[in-house]
């Protein structure tokens, strides 16, 4: 299993409709095959600037490729991501090996 | 429900028992009344610079405050976490409301 986070803010105004846009119409990478358990967040914690956050998992790193090379995946960075985000941060989470010491 | 996550790097040598033990020693977390789902994972983006990773789940800010001074969760940050502990960011989710436009 492969987690596939990114945490990010928008240039858009807070609850403006440009928001509420970008983050309603991001379902379609739920519907690109081999994500599993898609999800749109809203960042709560004071400490970080980071205001969204989306979590998604894959079976595999062959899953997680195809994923990224999809065209709904490849056009929605093209045509909103890389217009309405401002900063984001990628973060990429596998199960840990505690194997004894 | 509310997802408390912290991304980290340790002062600990990479693959060196110090470093296990962490990661191993904070089972506790855990089992502190409140948390569920809690996870200790392996950051594996190349484009961050955190390594590791804990994630837990709260079913309301009551939880998370419990969970933040319980005895456990003192004794975790005093006597391991600040001291072995280098980098860190905290990340914390809620579910995002997308209600129609």
């Amino acid at each position: 299993m492969i987690r596939h986070t990114v945490v990010f803010t928008l240039r858009h105004a807070v609850g403006s409709l440009k928001e509420k846009s970008f983050l309603r119409d991001a379902e379609v990478l739920g519907d690109i095959p081999g994500v599993t358990r898609f999800e749109r967040l809203a960042q709560v914690s004071g400490k970080t600037k980071y205001r969204f956050g989306f979590s998604m998992e894959f079976a595999d790193q062959d899953a997680y490729e195809s994923y990224n090379g999809h065209p709904i995946h490849v056009k929605f960075v093209e045509e909103r991501w890389l217009r309405e985000v401002d900063e984001f941060m990628e973060i990429d989470y596998v199960p840990l090996n505690l194997a004894p010491l």
